[in-house]
């Protein structure tokens, strides 16, 4: 993992040297901070005075779904420029310095494919905003959004000419609310965050092992003996949904079946297939209870259930989930055998077909579109049905060829702790869909970013969803070519910052679990570690634990604390890639020895905290670590500066104490290994070379 | 101000020499961070463990108010430790780690006086809580709260036994969303706030000239026409009324007459003495219009009106307002005078006086106890009315002696950007109130801390209310003799980062803003300069705005994002204090010599981003300075370290620009001149001095 790290910043440096620039303001000369970049971008000259008395009109009057959406698009602007509500308005379309139009509106439930391309033109005197439908205003006011800056001048967006549509129509999130529970303002802070990166679908997974989230009224025990009491009200839901709506994003709920499903049958024991009791699942993992196939009761059950939440969850797409049915409760059942032979179903994957087909039907009656993971596709559903890929482009690909829709999750699982650099080089068209035929590949509808939820919190999703998000949003919206990693780079670390605005805690959050682990507001210390350090990656954590992992278990460590993605070990290897190769700027030794000396003098300072801490001590190894690299890479800076190589036997022990420090620690990776490792290759006169891939690299 | 400010600090040092520490965790070594400090504290040896089976039984059951209270403190609880909804738990008491026991249900509505006493027992096995009502639980379960800390071994509460009672029954936060509107979650987070700091009373001011933000089903146009649609519908009110009840706080409204009432009039002009029509006011002052009080139509209208908001709002006071009517339209209305004249009222005040007294006939038919601003004060009105003082102690005592209960407020006011330990200072039974016979005494209320809102936006009021409000919340609980400033200040920065954990944002906010700023992420060197400037005091930003000031001016300059007091102008302002007066520690002089070439440097880097930014330009002589006082001291320091007198000319010319740099710019201080001066003057050899008290100073 580490090196492939390595491998992405040298790519990015020459990326860097070999693309065209992106366009910049001319006022700031700054990069524009648009994400996702638009299809088209041409910039002009001036810019667009953006005061107190700023106002939008609407060309199309009558849709009350723009009106709304122009009403929000004020609000945040006010947010962005810190006016007030009194500042900006609504007018005539004479009269306002950006008019927008819609040519229709859009539907009255949002749909899969509604056109969402539009226009823009900013000159000196005013602005204009033109779109199909009302979707595409949305979109377009997104972008709009995002090209006010702050200039010498006041507050201002830059005469540009976009023109601008998505590469797929279906961009979404997925969370997990079922595992851990989040209320409903975290749901919305993350709307806000998927509206501004123009996502358009959030897939919410409702139901586990761990937990049924949602109110019915026809099966109360679901919640009531399902949730621990924590769940979503009907009347919540319908407040996010509209909230949803408002914003263009569809929502998709998933409930997952016939496994994943412990939650239902502390309720409703005769749905499983194994006798009860039932009791809520606290571990994580894959376990055997399964709803009961062969029963109609099931099925009556379903309908009716089915039909209770079609009713409350307009959109046309019902997901049920479908995957990782291990069947042991099917095979310690003998009814069930029975049932089996009796049917000609000659294993658990017929058995799951044969739900499936009867699901299917349910799920049709009550005037929805089937959706499920990778796990339903068999060819005796209809082709309306969806899948949604988790276990690679390949199964995508033998779907869509299968003449069935599909969307790609796979390398896009935030869960996963990837750099966001690996999920933006993930593209639904890639490997196996690469040879598709046109019609087919008008079948892969796009793809989803998925928060799965064992080790998140309402405290610390947001910090796992954003800013990576931002690169797969781009990478569904953006065109092919948009690939450029030194400026996704800067472009996602501007609009981290932006989501701030919209209470979205990925940054603020921050500091407050270091201060509760340090027990002290005197934090600058614990910083400098947690800035270089990434949670392990894949399912490492799992496979890590000391103790069985639970839901009970706090997650209040640095594990659960540090950033998916280090931003200062980014910049660090990208400083030391460019020393080792010579492509020098003034000030890079410099800079590298600086960091290095805040390394090396940190453990010292940092010990104090760790021992008033039991929430610290396992980090003390760590922390010992930067230190060591600290003294060693600024050790291997003297030899390279003397000129003179480094002894063989300080290289081989330095290495050695790279190689063990690239071990986690604290379910935690010290990103600098990897330079560090490189500054001693070089100062003892070899070429830095990178580990191999981890395994788990490509997930 | 400034000069206030050093003789604080040095007595700030004085104090930490003389008083005797406050109470320490033995396994921490570290104070414990408590505030308000309370009455008795004696600790033990030891601490109870808090991990994730930590459990609270409650003795006294049925008390649906108390489980409540217990279930928000299990909330707060897990967001101090990380925890999850699923750790903790209300048991039987008699396998609880904590249990709690109220002799007596608090009153199902709030009231004055209830007893809030309580008494904490921890030990190594467990804790007991007991109070006489619910009401003195939640206190004490805050203070429960505050203990808890992160040690060697876990999350524990040491073993101490505490004692506590307010001194004073009255314990407020005024905030004024009038001026600006703050929406619900505002008002909620800092209502969490008061409950942390053992606050009682959130007094709400809900009309003036620039707004009426109540939902009126009796007179619909108050809030249609008089609110901007910024208001607060019944609904909502109800919500936040029983929100703050959770947490044992009252909620007084403040509907303001005769005066700062212009809302009223834009849909109800008959109201007024002067003729319409009306308009909402968008600026900031005192104005003419007020309230007819000679027509009996007024009075039928305030009885329908106060009659529905009697209902509404449970509280037994309820807030008149009546202050600071200029009498004008009065003056212009010939009716008016003729009215006057009829009645032989000699006067505006008479006229006034008149009004209130057939106000309180309305107010006490409905049920309530008048309560108003020092004007209402005439001896003609019943003893049972409260006395709010703004215009200082001498007040609050007149009113006790003439048989009126009283609140202070002078010398609480948060807008004017006064320093923590001026405020903390502040007493209700200070200056006029000290030879107050203890009947009188009695009559002494408390105090309130007031939230004006000419200048705070939703974005940034919480800066304006915290910390500060702590300090003062602690001087109105805690018994008199707890003065010692340099231990206020300690807890005050702990608390400050307490908070964070309710969503408040005074801290969260700073970067957003500084980010929006300078329109970069790059705000290190911005961040350095805002660490060291402070709004002007008191009524200055008003005298010095060079266009008239509106409520649709933005509040996103550099005065609304810098801190009402600096933090590190305080820290570098003692060490400088120490090092003049020799009482040095080690590390004294470079921790002097760092700060200083930290702020020489900054001006060089700042630059480019105040070229950017037209918000930003303003500050570029800010800036200057503070590189010009880096400079200064840093020279000063040699003079000293070289044990060569500073020439006199050069020291002229130093205190020259020292003195130039003492009138604000940009509507800001640069804190850091003071000491600045003193190390100029030390190394001349000259005692340094400080400068005169200015005039706002006691504001």
């Amino acid at each position: 993992m580490r090196t492939i790290w390595s491998l992405l910043i040298i790519g990015l440096l020459l990326n860097a040297i070999q693309m065209p620039c992106f366009a910049a303001s001319e006022e700031t000369s700054r990069p524009l901070r648009l994400m996702p970049w638009p299809t088209s971008l041409k910039t002009g000259s001036g810019q667009l005075a953006i005061d107190t008395s700023f106002s939008v009109g609407i060309k199309t009057p009558g849709d009350a779904h723009l009106q709304k959406a122009v009403s929000i698009f004020l609000d945040d602007l006010r947010r962005h420029t810190g006016m007030l509500p009194l500042d900006f308005a609504i007018t005539d379309p004479a009269k306002a310095q950006l008019v927008v139009s819609a040519e229709h509106p859009s539907k009255p439930v949002q749909e899969l494919g509604e056109d969402e391309s539009y226009m823009i033109e900013i000159t000196l005197s005013g602005a204009t905003l033109n779109a199909p439908t009302t979707l595409g205003v949305m979109r377009g006011l997104q972008t709009f959004l995002q090209l006010v800056e702050i200039t010498p001048k006041g507050f201002a967006a830059p005469a540009v000419s976009i023109q601008d549509r998505p590469r797929f129509p279906w961009r979404g999130l997925m969370i997990d609310s079922s595992r851990h529970f989040f209320p409903v303002n975290v749901i919305k802070r993350n709307l806000d965050g998927m509206a501004a990166v123009k996502m358009n679908v959030l897939h919410w997974h409702l139901s586990e092992y761990q937990g049924f989230r949602v109110e019915s009224r026809r099966f109360p025990k679901l919640y009531e003996m399902g949730s621990d009491g924590l769940y979503y009200t009907q009347d919540q839901l319908r407040e996010v949904i509209g909230y949803a709506r408002d914003r263009g994003i569809r929502i998709v709920p998933e409930f997952d079946m016939p496994g994943h499903s412990t939650s239902w049958f502390v309720g409703y024991p005769d749905l499983a297939s194994g006798p009860g009791p039932y009791s809520i699942e606290r571990r994580w993992g894959i376990f055997d209870p399964a709803m009961d196939p062969t029963r109609e009761s099931t099925y009556k059950f379903l309908d009716v259930f089915i039909g209770e939440m079609a009713a409350l969850f307009p959109d046309q797409f019902f997901h049920v989930g479908g995957d990782e049915v291990n069947g042991k409760q099917w095979d310690a059942n003998p009814k069930i055998q029975e049932f089996m032979r009796a049917h000609g179903l000659k294993n658990n994957a017929d058995l799951q077909a044969y739900f499936n087909q009867r699901l299917q039907k349910i799920v049709a009656k009550h005037g929805k579109t089937m959706e499920g993971w990778d796990e339903i596709l068999r060819p005796d559903l209809p082709k309306s049905i969806v899948i949604q890929s988790w276990r690679g482009p390949q199964s995508l690909a033998d779907a869509a060829r299968q003449g069935y829709r599909g969307l790609l999750s796979s390398g896009y699982y935030l869960d996963l702790m990837s750099p966001a650099s690996q999920h933006y080089q993930v593209d639904p068209f890639a490997d196996g869909a690469a040879n598709l035929s046109d019609a087919e590949k008008q079948r892969v509808l796009g793809g989803e970013a998925c928060m799965w939820a064992e080790w998140v919190s309402p405290e610390n999703i947001d910090s796992r969803i954003w800013p990576r998000t931002a690169a797969i949003a781009e990478r569904l919206w953006s065109p092919l070519n948009t690939t450029d990693l030194a400026s996704m780079y800067e472009r996602m670390d501007g609009i981290s910052d932006w989501l701030d605005a919209y209470g979205l805690t990925h940054n603020t959050n921050y500091d407050l679990m270091l201060k509760r682990l340090a027990g002290s507001d005197n934090v600058s210390t614990l910083r400098t570690l947690a800035n270089v350090v990434e949670p392990v990656k894949g399912y490492s954590r799992e496979a890590l634990a000391t103790t069985e992992p639970t839901s009970l278990m706090p997650l209040n460590r640095l594990v659960d604390v540090a950033h998916p993605e280090s931003a200062e070990a980014r910049r660090f290897s990208a400083l030391v890639n460019a020393f080792v190769s010579a492509r020098i700027k003034p000030g890079t030794e410099a800079q590298i020895r600086a960091m290095l000396m805040k390394w090396r003098d940190n453990d010292g300072k940092l010990r104090p905290l760790i021992e008033k801490s039991s929430l610290l001590q396992e980090v003390a190894p760590l922390s010992q670590d930067l230190s060591s690299f600290g003294s060693a890479g600024l050790q291997a800076l003297d030899y390279l500066a003397s000129g003179e190589k480094a002894p063989e036997d300080w290289k081989n022990q330095q290495l050695s104490l790279v190689q063990q420090a690239f071990r986690p620690k604290a379910q935690l990776l010290l990103m600098v290994a990897d330079p560090v490792q490189k500054l001693i290759q070089a100062s003892a006169g070899e070429t830095p070379t990178d580990l191999p891939i981890p395994k788990n690299a490509a997930q």
